[in-house]
C-alpha cells in the first residue's frame, strides 16, 4: 500500500539514524507529515491534529501515535507492523485539560526514553510550543535536541524511484500550466481559470492521476502580481492585465512546481523587457549548475547575469523542493541564495525562482531541476516565454 | 479591499481586546492566519514563514509583521495602515542563524512591550516550539500567557454578514457534492470524480467564485472508507464499492463543510440500514439544536437515538466551522461531544459530523447548521440520503 517498495524505506530510516547518530540523537520525534511520509509511507490529511513517529536508534522500524480515527489509514497506507501503530483516545483532540504530547512521552517511556538523547522538529508547523511544553514535562530526565530538518536534509537527495515520481510531477505541471494559460483571457472569471488549473492538477495524464500539491495555484493578477502569495478573486480578467500563474503538478505526494508570467493582450514593452532578462538570466544560471557547485554559485550566476542588464535580486531565488503536505512545497533545507555553501549533487531537485516583483507588478518565470551527472535538467518541458492572450 | 467592511474589523478587534482584559493580556501575538484574516483582512498563502499581528490593548488596530515579499499582499489586503504594515529581512526565512521571532521581539520592544503580559497561541500549527523558544529569549522581562483559541472564541459567534459568506459557500458545496456524486460510477478513475469536485469548489456558481477549502476533497472508496482522511487513487471505482464524500464550499474563506456516501451499485443491506439510522440520528439531532441546550445535549439526542437502534457512537461528532485556513476547517474551540457544556446561541455555526467507521467500511453522512432564534437550519440543501450509482 505505501508508495515505495519497503526497502527504499529501510533505506531511508538507515540514512536517517546515521544522521541521528552523528548528532547524539537517540530517539527523534518525527512531526513533520512530509517526514512522516517519508520514512513510514503515511499519507493523510490528519495533521491538523497532533500525530507522529517515533524512531529509536536501535529499531528496524518507526512506531506511529496519532488519533484513533486516523489508526486505520496508518495501517491502509504505511509498511509498518500493525504493532508498531499505536492511538490516542478521542478526548485528547483540542482539549484544554489533556494534550496527544502527553501520550507521546508515555510511549517514549514505554519505549526506553526515560533519559533518552530525544530529537524534536523544534521549528515544524506541527510541533507546537504547547506540544514541545507537554512532551518535556512528561519526560523530565530526558535531553532534548533540536532537530528540525534533520530528516529534510535526508529527503535533499532523491533516489532515482523518486525521480520518477517528480516527472510525472512535472507531466502534470505542463498540463495544468497550459490549463491555466489557455483559460486566460480578458472576460474570463479568475475563479473559472483557476478551476480549470485545479482539475488538470487532479485528473492528471491519462497513465496517472494527480495528487493535491501543497501549496494552491497562485495567480495574482494586475497589481496584485507585486504580492507574490495571492490566489484568485471572481473577476473577470481586463485587457492590458498581467497575470502570474505559479502552481506545480503532484504525484505520490512529490511536486514539480512551475511558473509563468500572461499578459492580457498586448504587454507594455518594460515588461517584455523583463521578462526577457529573466528569461535569459535563468537560461545563464541552468548553464552554471553541475555537481559540486554551491547554491550560493547558483544565486550569483543569476545576480552577475541580470546585474549586467541593470537588475538586482540578491535574496533567495529557489530551495531544494519534492516530497511535502501543506503548507510548503520547498523542503526547508537548501535555499538558492548569498551564504547557502551547500554544494550540489547529483539527484538533488530545486525550483529555481527568480521572482522579480516591482511596486505595482511583478514577473515570474520558473523551472524546477534536477542535477545530474554532468550538469541540470529541467524536468517540466514548458515554454520558457512570456505568454499573450 | 478586505472582505468586510472595516466597521465589523473594529467590532472584532473591540471583542478581542475584551477578552484580553478579561485575561489580563496587555498584547496578543495573533500567528493564527484564520485569527489573522479576521482580524485584519490578510489573506495570502504566505504561513508557511513565520508571520503575524501584534495587538496592543490600547491600539485601535493590529500592527502585521510578516516578510518582506508579503508585505505588499498586507498592504492590498488588509484594512491595516500603511505605517502598521511591518517587514522583516529575506534574510530570516528558514535560516539556521536567526529567527523571525527576533523581530517580532524587537517589534514588541519598541511598542512598549518589554514587561507587558503578552498572549500567545501557544498550541497553534503556526506557532512552533522554537518561535516560542526566541520570542520568550527577546522579552525576558515580559509574561506569557496562553492564548490559545483566545480570538477562536471571539469568531464562535458569526455576524449576519458572516452568515452571508457561509450561505454563499453551502451554494458552493451543493454543486461540489452534486460534481462528486454524479462522477463516480464503476470504472471511473477516482482521480477524475475529484477533479470534478475541485472544479465545482473553485468556478463556484454564476454570481460569486469559489475559495479554496482549509481541506481538500477526502474521496476514500471501499476498505479505504474505515479511515476517514483519506482522499483519492487513480484507480477506477469498482462496482460494490463504497465511496465518502466529505468536502466544503468555501467562499472568502468561510466554510459549509458537507458529507455523504454513495455506493456504486447496490449497497448490502446493512450499510443501507447504517445509512437510514444515521439519516434518522441527524433528523433527530437537528430537532433538538436550540439556542440554550450545550453541544453536550446535542451529542446525548444523537447518542440516545442511535442506542436504540443498537449502535453506539460517544466521541465527538461535530465542531464550530466557519473562516479558516489550512490545515482544518474547525475552529478548534467547541466540539459536539460529552463533557462540553459551551451553550449553543444563535449564528453560531458548527459541522454535525457523525462518521460511523467500522473494520472494513464506513459511513459519513453530515451537515452545517446555524443556530437561529428557534432552532436551526442547516445551510446546503442537498439530499440527505445514500446514493447508489
Amino acid at each position: 500500500m505505501p508508495a515505495f517498495a519497503v526497502a527504499e524505506y529501510h533505506d531511508r530510516v538507515q540514512k536517517t539514524k546515521q544522521r541521528m547518530s552523528d548528532a547524539g540523537i537517540d530517539v527523534l520525534v518525527v512531526t513533520d507529515p512530509s517526514n512522516m511520509n517519508y520514512l513510514s509511507g503515511y499519507d493523510g490529511w490528519s495533521f491538523y491534529v497532533h500525530q507522529g513517529l517515533i524512531l529509536s536508534i536501535d529499531a528496524d522500524q518507526p512506531v506511529w501515535l496519532g488519533r484513533g480515527i486516523d489508526a486505520s489509514g496508518a495501517r491502509l497506507t504505511t509498511w509498518l507492523d500493525h504493532a508498531n501503530i499505536h492511538a490516542y483516545a478521542d478526548d485528547y483532540v483540542q482539549s484544554t485539560t489533556c494534550h496527544p504530547m502527553d501520550e507521546f512521552a508515555r510511549l517514549l517511556r514505554d519505549l526506553g526514553g526515560r533519559r533518552a538523547n530525544i530529537g524534536v522538529e523544534l521549528d515544524n508547523y506541527y510541533y507546537t510550543a504547547r506540544a514541545h511544553a507537554h512532551l518535556t514535562a512528561g519526560l523530565p530526565d530526558a535531553r532534548f535536541h533540536d532537530a528540525t530538518a534533520l530528516v529534510n536534509w535526508v529527503r535533499i537527495t532523491k533516489s532515482d524511484q523518486e525521480i520518477d515520481r517528480m516527472k510525472n510531477a512535472a507531466r502534470i505541471a505542463e498540463r495544468a500550466m497550459e490549463a491555466g494559460v489557455t483559460s486566460i483571457a480578458a472576460g474570463v472569471r479568475e475563479c473559472d481559470a483557476a478551476a480549470n488549473v485545479f482539475h488538470a492538477q487532479i485528473t492528471g495524464t491519462d497513465s496517472f492521476g494527480g495528487d493535491y500539491p501543497a501549496i494552491v495555484p497562485l495567480m495574482p493578477s494586475g497589481e496584485r502580481t507585486s504580492a507574490c502569495h495571492l490566489t484568485w478573486t471572481d473577476e473577470p480578467y481586463r485587457e492590458g492585465q498581467l497575470v502570474v500563474l505559479e502552481l506545480a503538478g503532484c504525484y505520490q505526494r512529490y511536486h514539480c512546481p512551475l511558473s509563468r508570467t500572461v499578459v492580457v493582450g498586448q504587454p507594455p514593452q518594460k515588461v517584455r523587457d523583463l521578462a526577457q532578462t529573466v528569461i535569459e538570466g535563468i537560461d545563464t544560471t541552468l548553464a552554471a549548475i553541475k555537481p559540486g557547485v554551491t547554491c550560493e554559485d547558483v544565486q550569483h550566476a543569476w545576480s552577475a547575469y541580470i546585474g549586467k542588464q541593470g537588475l538586482e535580486k540578491n535574496d533567495r531565488m529557489g530551495y531544494s523542493t519534492g516530497l511535502s503536505y501543506p503548507p510548503d512545497w520547498g523542503e526547508r533545507t537548501a535555499s538558492l541564495r548569498p551564504g547557502d555553501l551547500t554544494i550540489l549533487q547529483p539527484n538533488m531537485t530545486f525550483h529555481l525562482m527568480p521572482g522579480m516583483w516591482f511596486e505595482q507588478y511583478g514577473v515570474e518565470i520558473s523551472e524546477t531541476f534536477r542535477v545530474t551527472e554532468q550538469g541540470c535538467e529541467t524536468l517540466a518541458h514548458y515554454p520558457r516565454q512570456l505568454f499573450e492572450r
